[in-house]
């Protein structure tokens, strides 16, 4: 039998996804799952992005441009303008989703055995992406006693080496909501200043930041057009993951003419996709101020809840719709299985994700859970409840 | 500035994508262009898929499952079982088009610097594929006059080094329109028994073949089961390349584990692209009869006209919508330049693929192009006169 790639066999399995045949087992005996274990928000895709697929008149669905439709893309830079982000429909390659915007960004930048500095917790699909490519995430520590603010600047300098040839932030963040301020974003300007580094932000939360506070972008850092890369996507902002619509931005000529030629290898983006998304731009307003009122009163419960439960605890996080909590628990990924196969509450239990995915480094994480809270206020009430009562019974409690 | 890669810079740019700013300005100068560059087919899209798309009514565009939606695998086994190909829903990862599918079966077999065997001239991003994974493409000569047979295996065989992990063909070909026998099939499987490597098909191509010839698949081939991987798109088969749906096939199942790590990374593929290639497997049998009959009307048109121009050659391809032919000019890239910026008969001129970005092999090509025959008969004619006119009038002709 031929053998498998070193690099399949390193490509790390999700610990969410261990998870799920123990919750196929638990809904198998009758129990409720309330599934805060994934980023698959229950909100409505906008009617306006919809409608243009019930009115999709082409008689054949062709490829697009490689970089995606010029009339999308001319959209967009719309958008990004009422977001006082100044890009031109050149700026922007379309990808299926923002991972294979990553994906083409990584290629284009880096070599086997190259470096991206990563504040961890990080979103666990960075790992994949860089053994797709062949390049080694650093990661640094963000603690939750922080509230997963930026790791100080000195922290990133001690990662640095030849090898190293970008830092890469999700802001808002996932998993852990916090949101990045301008003042942080600044030393970062810096930092890729003196060492000549690409920065990359992944901004697919852009649209959540709550409690008033303004969400700043790394293109709105000045004196580092060549230096910065917006990854972005449709899937959250409209509540369309099933689209694989996202996108790489940069000023930098030569970056993009290279990732062009990732994009022209695979020939198109997913045109259907990208006819919802250019749809979607035209989502009134009061939608979003609607999806952000109710986000904000989901956090609101789980943060509450948390808090409220002994020897639990989660800071308020300003962005995305993801709290990283820390339990009273030996091992995140024991408590998330036992919560499947061994608990119910009133015949109902949640499934949350184990922080020690979102960790590169081995040990992180072991008493810290994440949770999206993409169900509605009286889901999310009846899971924080279930939750606390496992933590009433749970074997390997530690307080 | 920082710095590109050194793979992004390997990329290779398409001969075609150089001749799309010659394309434009003709157009400017009021000259018509046909396009026989691009494997863009002009046929309609089955109804039964477009209604799907106006039909859909989940009011959230989801994530689907990372191999792909499970109705449309299971329905899809059903599809391959009318092909006599045996499989089930579990054998199959969608992908987004038969490209991200090839990436994935190139990450999990092959590491850096290993070597994947393809006869030339062969499809140009197979090159762009291999870049990305940091894996080497050995071509194998194959020549006109043989029709662009499977080479002797005597040239394999001196082609195989350790690094060797797998042997890849398309078939039907692109960009030759070859149609491997099943003898030729047998070969490899020998071939890839005895020195333990992977045998990738891409069978994008399976229902277009002509002149009462069966198509012949990997999946046919016995006591393989592990070495076979089976490359697939719905993009030619219901003329919808828009929507992004591939597929890889395998009943190596630790194979299939290792793709589907590389799936999971990247979360899902395309939704709506997947409810619409699931409709279209509901496609009448008469609509297979009836675009079967146009492409081979058009490619009578074709091998008629080119072996009608002194001095040019083709073969008579069993499959796809190609074919490759010899035309007595000096340099196919100057000829093609030269019918967009130098030439019109009647306000017409014609877009070919010049074949030297079909060649891995630096010098080989250059005398050949390719034509798509995705164009209706009428337009076919014109496009063919327009090209015998240019070769009376070329500056680089050599007889």
């Amino acid at each position: 039998m031929p053998k498998i790639s070193a690099k399949g066999r390193m490509m790390p399995e999700s610990p969410i996804r261990k998870l799920v045949p123990y919750a196929e087992a638990a809904k198998q005996r009758g129990v409720k799952v309330y599934h805060l274990n994934i980023g698959q928000p229950d909100i409505q895709t906008p009617d306006v992005a919809l409608e243009a697929l019930h009115n999709f008149s082409d008689k054949v669905i062709e490829y697009s441009h490689s970089a995606g439709i010029p009339s999308y893309r001319k959209k967009l830079a719309e958008y990004y303008k009422k977001h006082n982000i100044h890009i031109t429909a050149d700026d922007i390659i379309v990808g299926a989703g923002a991972s294979e915007a990553i994906l083409f960004a990584f290629q284009s930048i880096m070599d086997p055995d190259d470096e991206v500095i990563i504040p961890e917790p990080f979103y666990a699909n960075y790992n994949g992406f860089a053994i797709n490519a062949g390049v080694r995430v650093k990661p640094i520590y963000s603690s939750i006693e922080t509230g997963f603010a930026l790791p100080p600047i000195a922290e990133f300098e001690k990662s640095i080496t030849p090898k190293t040839k970008a830092i890469l932030v999700c802001n808002p963040n996932n998993p852990t909501g916090y949101l990045y301020s301008k003042e942080e974003l600044e030393t970062l300007r810096q930092l890729v200043l003196k060492h000549d580094l690409y920065l990359i932000a992944d901004e697919v939360y852009r649209e959540f930041c709550y409690d008033g506070i303004k969400h700043y972008s790394c293109m709105h850092l000045e004196g580092i057009e060549n230096n910065v890369i917006l990854i972005d996507s449709v899937s959250k902002r409209y509540s369309a993951c099933g689209v694989r619509i996202g996108c790489m931005i940069s000023k930098n000529k030569e970056l993009m003419k290279t990732a062009l030629k990732f994009a022209q290898a695979r020939l198109s983006p997913p045109s259907l996709g990208q006819v919802v998304a250019e749809a979607a731009i035209n989502t009134p307003d009061s939608y979003f101020v609607e999806v952000l009122n109710e986000y904000l009163a989901r956090r609101d419960v789980v943060v509450k809840a948390i808090n409220n439960i002994p020897g639990a605890f989660c800071p308020e996080p300003k962005g995305a719709f993801y709290v990283v909590a820390k339990l009273p628990i030996d091992d995140s990924d024991k408590f998330c299985q036992w919560l499947l196969d061994s608990f119910e509450h009133e015949m109902q239990t949640v499934m949350l994700a184990p922080a020690s995915g979102f960790y590169s480094t081995p040990g992180r994480g072991k008493d810290e859970v994440r949770i999206s809270y993409v169900l509605n206020v009286n889901d999310l009430s009846k899971s924080m409840e279930a939750l606390a009562q496992a933590l009433l019974v749970y074997p390997g409690k530690t307080n």
